[in-house]
């Protein structure tokens, strides 16, 4: 593929307070990823000079307005400087509401170039889902921030990707009583058609899908709870009958072990502990997370910001950039292509 | 300790149908806990022979009545044959109502007489929870048999022991929208109270134990759902005062692994498939399932019948001999001679 044709992917440098600007330009620098996607930074020239910095490279970069992203040479990074984040005004190594407010504000920024077509996906580095709360970005996650900013009021998830096993959910971040409220048909539907859609795009031809039940033991046959026996097996049957690979529900306890051992490329979980609980043994750490189901594709490390190690020129670059290279498999450009 | 000082377990072989006859006599015959128990069979000798049959050993055994256990030779394996069960009128291999039906009356005779103060704890081979059901033992699981059978009214729960983890809950089997109700402040304090009593008769001197939260992420702060602010936070903190080393609660995503990485000999699960989930990817079938809270503890291999591989002579014992080791360590006679 030439430069043009590649899918276009804005790179967000994350929480200036973590690893993120340090691990964009690692990944902008090292090259790996020409030939997958176009990258385009989103952020704050300061930020890339400090991850330039962290990351011991030297990255030519050049300034543009989202009107002249085509005349950026290939040898250079395009950068769309939005000069909103100097990192040296806040300490890094701990959460910081300024600097919550501010990966907020880009997050904003990026999400309203891609809505006008600028771009086919989103990577961003880590960001600190506290620090955006009390920045002002009051979304119990960034999930529901991208929806809110793409105007989408449908169905859509939040999945995890993880040696090539695609964990996905039928509800999210909620209180588990007000879960097992929104275990639906429609939802349970919906999420194992986008699990489905997803791993097609990304290249599984025939996506296995397993379905997680709701109740221990599936219900042991409606002795635990019905909602099995009442609704969830008869919609992993109607959507079979469209032509998915899809089964269950089977036990919670077991599926995962199931998948692991290669029996499904995917499982649906219920709720969101269930499918955590099980990715997080597995080294949920080295994992993409991926908003699937609106307009744009957005992908992220599963890591956080790893205050820990923040500066140190030893973070590694693994997850971020398989975060950019689902984003291009995942990109509306792609599709547009196969069509 | 000579044999009279040693606890006195009743060890039952299981159902028929799967391997259990087969561990135990193997268990029986290798004599590694002779130091650890003195074991009473109670069971049916013509399984005890199959047994025999199934391990290629031959076990001098000598039928006894109950009255008569203290006359038994150290020498001989004591059997109380309750003649209830020809394993010759059931198909190996799968599972039996009528199979069933037999192995829960063996359960309750075995019950019976250790009501009577005859044994100190009782190991059972494993048993098919559907089998038993359909033969006419309508609990939602074994633990609620015993638990009727022993008069018990109060808070018990299963317990699974693996690789020095005590995995105990606050709710068991029943459905998740019941769970729910039933997580309280009494079931959370009684929860955390069995797990360390049972650790401590077990050699644990300072148990320490971690309690999973209800809601993802432990709630947020109130975000998704406000039980951990409302009643568990304020509960493990009432309970720590008295001197239980008990934290919590943690978010069920992570609690499982830094238990898993040694900083917790405990994990109290607020619902079955949380700790299920986590226990089943760690290696469920080696450890030991315990019902901790009755008059007299009872203890089981995790793994179940193993119909693949019955009358095979590979069936390994190392689950049962934990369940008896256990079962030694937790009975009645120890805290007998503790007082």
């Amino acid at each position: 593929m030439t430069d043009a044709t590649l899918p276009r992917i804005a790179l967000l440098l994350g929480d200036p307070t973590g690893i993120g600007p340090e691990i964009a330009t690692r990944v902008l620098h090292d090259g790996r990823i020409v030939d997958v996607a176009r990258l385009v930074v989103v952020g704050d020239a300061r930020m890339l000079e400090q991850g330039m910095q962290d990351a011991k490279v030297t990255l030519d970069y050049e300034r543009v307005t989202a009107d002249r992203l085509d005349q950026v040479s290939p040898s250079k990074v395009p950068l769309i400087d939005l000069g909103n984040m100097d990192p040296a005004s806040v300490t890094r190594g701990r959460a910081s509401a300024e600097a919550g407010r501010m990966t907020g504000d880009t997050l904003v920024q990026a999400l309203k170039l891609a809505r006008q077509g600028l771009f086919d996906g989103v990577t961003f580095a880590p960001l600190n889902k506290r620090a955006m709360f009390d920045g002002g970005y009051k979304f119990a996650d960034e999930h529901q921030l991208f929806a809110h900013e793409l105007g989408h009021h449908g169905y859509f998830s939040e999945m995890n990707v993880l040696d090539g096993q695609w964990m996905s959910r039928v509800t999210g971040h909620q209180s588990l009583r007000q879960a097992l409220d929104h275990v639906t048909p429609e939802r349970i539907a919906d999420a194992i058609q986008l699990a489905d859609t997803m791993m097609r795009r990304a290249g599984i031809e025939k996506p296995r899908i397993a379905v997680a039940a709701l109740n221990p033991h599936g219900g042991e046959n409606g002795l635990f709870g019905t909602e099995e026996i009442d609704f969830i097996r008869p919609t992993v049957e109607r959507v079979a009958a469209t032509g998915i690979d899809c089964r269950g529900p089977f036990p919670a306890d077991t599926v995962y072990l199931k998948a692991f051992n290669g029996d499904y490329d995917s499982v649906v979980s219920m709720y969101h502990d269930q499918g955590q609980i099980a990715t997080k043994l597995r080294g949920f750490n080295r994992g993409v997370t991926i908003t699937a189901g609106l307009s744009t594709v957005l992908t992220t490390p599963s890591h956080g910001t790893a205050y820990d190690i923040v500066g140190k020129g030893v973070a590694t670059t693994g997850a971020l950039e398989s975060a950019i290279r689902l984003a291009a498999q995942l990109s509306v450009r792609q599709i547009r292509q196969a069509a």
